[in-house]
């Protein structure tokens, strides 16, 4: 396997483009696939946006030709009109493929409470439209347009050893904590692969990567992973999981490093775990811990809340057997050894904490099931992004 | 019911003291009781800190005549020198107070993974134990004396129409998602109560105060509350359960609105539940949540993250029955009604997140319960206070 350029554009079928002005961004993406299916993930939030209703309807009755995302408004908690709106967008660009509308996804990022701007859409999208390509800049236009509060562009694509490619892009920065779909993301592979493969192998990445990604704790009313297969290429789904698995992670990196206000990625592994269940939940939370992301933040080399919460995520703890470590910058310190302080780790602790990449590695010495999840430390820039979102 | 002065030792039988010096502080009560019987409730954190782990052996003994608790180090995750540690503070009480080990209780708040400053503690233990009084300055030098990040002292007391007194003091800023037990709280009553009776009373009394509180979502290794009644009070537990939850609510609100680096109290009403849980879980979801923590104290009147908030919190929810107002500064915003956004609302949203106390009252629109939580806002503070604590 191995990184690529051009974005989602470099799988074979994918056109692309997108236009972002201020808050504003319309974002399109078409297939033209040789057999083509396509799967979702959507938020478990219950309070679900109206772009995801509609989208899930389309995949349970067929495949997605193209998707339509838009950064500005979330149309969530929009009612009826919410739906009809979502809609709408599903029609004007149908309209201008020629296809139906039940084969258009949607999606949308923004804030909530809010109906879209119709008119401000409607008055870019042929300007989107008519330069839709396969080019690199058409992927990077794309993938700019869906950005909110983001500040880096998220796009990864690679081609794996037998030459099948898999790409996708991403936006989310704050009210991250995607359980079971994910902030947006869109995949693509020019690989064939029957709608229900799919399926499975979508759940499985975003399992590994987008649901281990906790900024804030929040979890969205609008988060969703699609992917689109466009059919060119035979890939065994061994080999398709483990390069789709690499291209969520890389995203859901990305995401966890471009949270809110970060200054630092938080890598924490966690093994010895009873269960599986266990490994992933101790994880998640000394990743959303606010105590433990301040701490980074402030280079406070204050261990003690890593172990406060492996204790109350709900795993099962036994204080007497944890070990944990710290590394990064080529640095590595061990705090706790089976349940014993080893002293005198302080000052390398620090040192650690100036790292842009922190790895916190703890051992529950209870099973076998490890886990790793991903976040970013808690500073003031997160306090004044959020204090002033909306105005 | 009616407030009264005194703190603690307004409560006929118990005396106090405390020092506190820099970052560390000692605090001891004392009971002559008539009667003694008393009762705990403690953190569900699975690490859990070794004052936590002797004090409920005593409990489980017989009933605590003392109680001893130091500011600085929470003596926590410190493996077996800790507990013997906490067993020396025991000690080193009972041997002044000529009673048994078993009679204390003990209680420890600070950094998690260091060892008690055991010379610091001794040197100052007779200071305090030499001047131990019933007077209303004794009450206060023992509630500042365990405060770490609070700005404000916090003790109340009442008594009651049949004569009988309640009284408590707390310390808790950070670290604040007690789970069953709570930060630190020790209360006092000269009711005559079997410890039964007590027990009972005081779980439900923490279950609709202090665990309804949360400040930053990191449940402390060393929450706890105790409860001491002194005997010399006839009371029914119908009338007793009343004065223990004013009680009781009152320190929780001083906590969440003395939260670190808050500025503003939050008080989250959720109505319409379709079960208690429902209720208790979507009121704490909103004010565990960074995003609407954050939007109050940018007075952002991004209503839709309360929405959000309820969506994710795991209790059932349908958009379409919602109602959601804010009320403070003597003004109502009513934003949404049966899952219909009422607008125009924007203006007097903004004006009443001028207010220092905010009211978020949610109607579920599915059932009969409800439940109350407190918190604060999340600022720079915040991140000020904690990437900084133990340097």
């Amino acid at each position: 396997m191995k990184n690529i350029e051009g974005g989602i554009c470099a799988v074979k079928g994918i056109r692309a483009n997108g236009v972002k002005q201020g808050k504003n961004g319309i974002a399109i993406m078409v297939a033209d696939a040789r057999q083509l299916s396509s799967s979702g993930v959507f938020t478990r939030n219950k309070v679900i946006a109206a772009p995801l209703i509609i989208t899930r309807e389309a995949l349970s009755k067929g495949e997605l030709k193209a998707i339509i995302a838009n950064s500005g408004c979330a149309n969530a908690f929009t009612g009826k009109k919410g739906i009809q709106d979502a809609k709408w967008m599903a029609g004007l660009l149908s309209k201008k493929l020629e296809c139906s509308p039940d084969e258009i996804g949607v999606a949308s990022t923004g804030v909530i409470g809010r109906y879209l701007d119709k008119q401000w859409l409607a008055g870019h999208l042929d300007e989107v439209c008519d330069h839709i390509s396969s080019s690199k800049e058409a992927s990077a236009a794309c993938a700019r347009a869906i950005m909110t509060t983001d500040t880096t562009m998220k796009e990864v694509a690679v081609e794996l050893n037998n030459g099948v490619r898999i790409a996708g892009i991403a936006k989310g920065s704050g009210m991250i904590e995607p359980n079971m779909g994910t902030m947006l993301a869109f995949l693509f592979t020019d690989a064939c692969l029957s709608k229900k493969a799919l399926d499975v192998c979508l759940k499985k990445a975003v399992d590994k990567s987008f649901n281990m990604v906790v900024v804030d704790g929040d979890t969205s009313t609008n988060d969703m992973a699609l992917i689109t297969a466009t059919g060119y290429s035979e890939c065994d789904e061994k080999t398709f999981q483990d390069g789709l698995d690499h291209v969520c992670i890389s995203l859901a990196k990305m995401i966890a490093k471009d949270g809110e206000g970060a200054t630092r990625l938080i890598e924490a592994r966690v093994s010895g775990a009873r269960s599986e269940a266990d490994a992933r939940a101790a994880a998640k939370t000394i990743v959303r811990s606010p105590l433990v992301k301040t701490a980074i933040y402030g280079k406070d080399p204050n261990w003690g809340r890593v172990v406060a919460a492996a204790g109350y995520s709900g795993a099962e703890v036994d204080q007497d057997r944890i070990s944990l470590k710290f590394s990064g910058n080529n640095k590595e310190a061990v705090l706790v050894d089976s349940g014993k302080i080893i002293e005198g780790k302080l000052d390398e602790l620090k040192s650690i904490m100036e790292s842009r990449e922190i790895l916190i590695e703890v051992d529950i010495g209870l099973g076998e099931n490890s886990a790793t999840a991903w976040g970013c430390d808690l500073t003031y820039d997160y306090v004044k992004i959020n204090a002033m979102y909306t105005t």
